[in-house]
């Protein structure tokens, strides 16, 4: 019986097979200080007690990204200790508030798998489920990630590929949010006076700001999820790996994004869904992270007059302003990202009306 | 409608201007740890329920200076966002304590304006105010500094230099502590016998402890209290800049004076006013912060037999001990501070009679 | 009267002498946070309120050694500010459960005490406990250390020296964990089959993971704990010293190495004592942290059928892993340490029948 978790090779997956990921985690006001204190977060809902409870929560609730962690991060020694590359996301929905004192565990299902051609590796595509102490799901997403073949002569499996959406309907979006009381709303609290209908599909906001990251940062955002990627961590064996360095969390990238963007998206105080996301390139300590944004869609939600859905576009970059919105540019064999960027993610927020 | 901040320039405030700050932050038990582990301060009745209870709290009060770095954080955004220089601080006063639950808001009115005779910028005064959620002012204070012009063409505004103290008097101090049992006090736990009248007028104590302070650190302290000043936190913008690195936050600073301070001031638990302070160098990572102080004054506080008022000046070196109390020397055009000091605060503490 | 702490040296102490420690220290949720944000760590029973409540606790107990660390902190102003060498450690058990909000204070009594030969510095042996705020005792321990002497003129004390035990037994050990209602052991939670009937005595279980630490976490931590020895923190008077650098709290690698066991002890929740432990080399920021571990005893306990009590003897290394078990190599002159080796440490742990 081998007591040391060597995590899962792609021969070990299976599709329908279902994993419980251990450990469960008590989120805390401690935990919401530190996100505060390493992504500087000012979004007022999730900052201040007295100004969730005016707009009808009972409290201020965990801000949705470091749910989205601490569930990743649960799912990191079963599904990807041995990946390659983390090669996506889609439909990550917020389905339920999490609260200080709730407790979070993660369950996998694996829906489906693809080896590669050269036999070395597969790609594994699992949905995963984070729940409450009261077995209340808070957030599913589907991920896929490359993960290496123990043993490259085994036969591969029959390929199964699941049909993944591009983008979530704002119908299918989650009730991660009250209905709530925008009379109470005060746009001299939350930053902005910018609401749902002062957004145009098109439009590009540059959050200006930068943020320069080091390694004990990272280091301490990432444990603090209980990931335990190995690439994260060591830089005895980093050192001598591919990139001579360690590896930072590419959901690190998406913290300092979510918080640059508030300056030009003081209001979306909520993250309704991650459609999909790419980490473009590697970020490495010492370098400073921009970010800038585009209205993809801005919808109406069902019942809803409260709130509105914007879906956005955040691109980050490295060691580059972004005034003039960096993405995409032209080489010889067509286009590829600007050199410059590290994220692509596409997501829906919910804005007061 | 720009919805991005670019913050306030000269022309943009006016003498009786109000602001009302975003975003408001409730101060919680993981704020404290933070503080502790960023400074290792040692008071005990910001340390300890169990003492503060012992004296007469409730329970223990979040410290005065994270009370102080919150509020301040909150007006940056507004005031100094392109601030030249942080020129001085004056008449900030401790007016009610602040417990972990409490939210923090701000709100500055401008009371002074002078344009500098280049016509590129000018002195912007602000008298600041923080509440807690039930509206209740817990810490004021008044701050000068040097804000940009964005279009030197615009005319000057009538000067208007309001009159400061230079130190406010004893009975002045807020009431951020509430009258105390001494009966309770234990100089075991506290950690120094010398109480109020073991300070004389003149003395000076060296702290003798040096603490070297991190990247990384300061910029997890800054983000805590959201202060968004770009200098803190962009590297790849400040490389090309006048320093060539990351500024340290001034706030920072007074934190780390204020720990070192517990050696030979233990029992000096609450800053209750500050009468002025100076950042009179930049502090940058990789250096090393001392700190000594000298007694101004020593006055009993009218209707207290509790506690006694000390004005002390602390003074913070970079690199440098300060066993031999280094501040200002003589120049060849009089005299300025030594090349080592920081900062020089001058400010009251009430510790026990 | 001095106001500043010199520190106590050798012929400051005498046999029988009692020191209670400053300063009270309120252990909360904010703690557990920055804990598990500096080691990852991940034992189900302190991550989660829902774990530690199926098995019986009442909520997640504060982890064993943010105890240790705590308490042995409160101990360094009066004990080891100017000591040489932190010798070792002996009879450590943990008496009773602490939980966020309990406060915890220190109080220390000398058992020992013998001068070097050369007169300039002696072995100080005590014994410390804490105790929460109802007087509970929570931990105890011995540790001796060597300690300058001021004048080296002064006269010897008598000598006398504790007899320690090698090894505690295991019906000493301390009741800090509540008799466990182990049908409630989620083993799929936990994140691992392996209970205590698992493991045999002379197993050597390698941990597999790495990792690497920054000035900024060691600081950090140690600040945490409210440790206040000089070496930690001053790069400035450090830089001139002995290693050209600081160095990094012993505890630190005692919870890294904790943290890294979870590969391979998951179920291990519990440090029940600490038999003995040397800190074998300094480390420094910058280099990586690897451990294993054997398993020297197993006993069941006396009354208790939910859990038994494993021996272990943990090595960590710096930069080098320890797939093959590092510890003593042969020498000229016998044997020594590894040159990588930098923990040695003898502790009981509990884990689910």
């Amino acid at each position: 019986m081998s007591k040391t978790n060597r995590g899962n090779f792609f021969e070990d997956f299976s599709v329908g097979q279902v994993i419980r990921h251990a450990t469960p985690r008590t989120v805390t006001t401690g935990d919401v200080s530190l996100y505060s204190a390493l992504y500087g977060t000012r979004f007022a809902v999730q900052s201040a007690d007295s100004f969730s409870q005016a707009v009808g929560y009972p409290r201020a609730p965990i801000d949705d990204l470091l749910v989205f962690h601490v569930v990743f991060g649960k799912t990191v020694p079963d599904i990807s200790l041995n990946a390659v590359a983390n090669l996506g996301y889609a439909g990550g929905r917020f389905l339920a508030p999490v609260y200080p004192g709730d407790t979070l565990t993660a369950v996998s299902e694996v829906i489906g798998l693809r080896e590669n051609s050269n036999g070395q590796s597969g790609v594994v595509y699992v949905r995963s489920v984070g729940f409450n102490q009261d077995g209340v799901e808070v957030l599913d997403y589907v991920r896929w990630v490359m993960v290496r073949k123990a043993d490259p002569s085994r036969p591969a499996p029959e390929a199964v590929v699941p049909k993944l959406p591009a983008a979530l309907a704002p119908d299918a979006l989650g009730n991660a949010v009250p209905l709530l009381d925008i009379e109470g709303w005060r746009d001299d609290l939350s930053g902005s006076t910018a609401r749902f209908a002062d957004y145009q599909v098109g439009e590009r906001i540059d959050h200006v700001d930068g943020m320069t990251v080091e390694e004990a940062e990272h280091m301490i955002a990432t444990r603090l999820y209980q990931n335990t990627a190995k690439v994260h961590f060591n830089q005895f064996t980093e050192g001598q790996g591919r990139f001579g360095r360690r590896l930072i969390y590419g959901g690190h990238v998406i913290s300092i994004a979510r918080a640059l963007s508030f300056n030009g998206l003081a209001n979306a105080f909520h993250v309704a869904a991650i459609n999909g996301g790419r980490h473009v390139a590697p970020l490495f300590a010492g370098l400073t992270v921009h970010a800038w944004s585009e209205v993809l869609d801005a919808q109406p939600l069902p019942g809803r007059e409260d709130v509105g859905a914007l879906r956005l576009r955040t691109i980050a970059t490295k060691d580059r302003a972004t005034a003039d919105f960096p993405a995409k540019v032209a080489t010889d064999t067509g286009e590829d990202y600007d050199p410059s960027v590290i994220l692509d993610l596409d997501y829906w927020v919910l804005i007061p009306r």
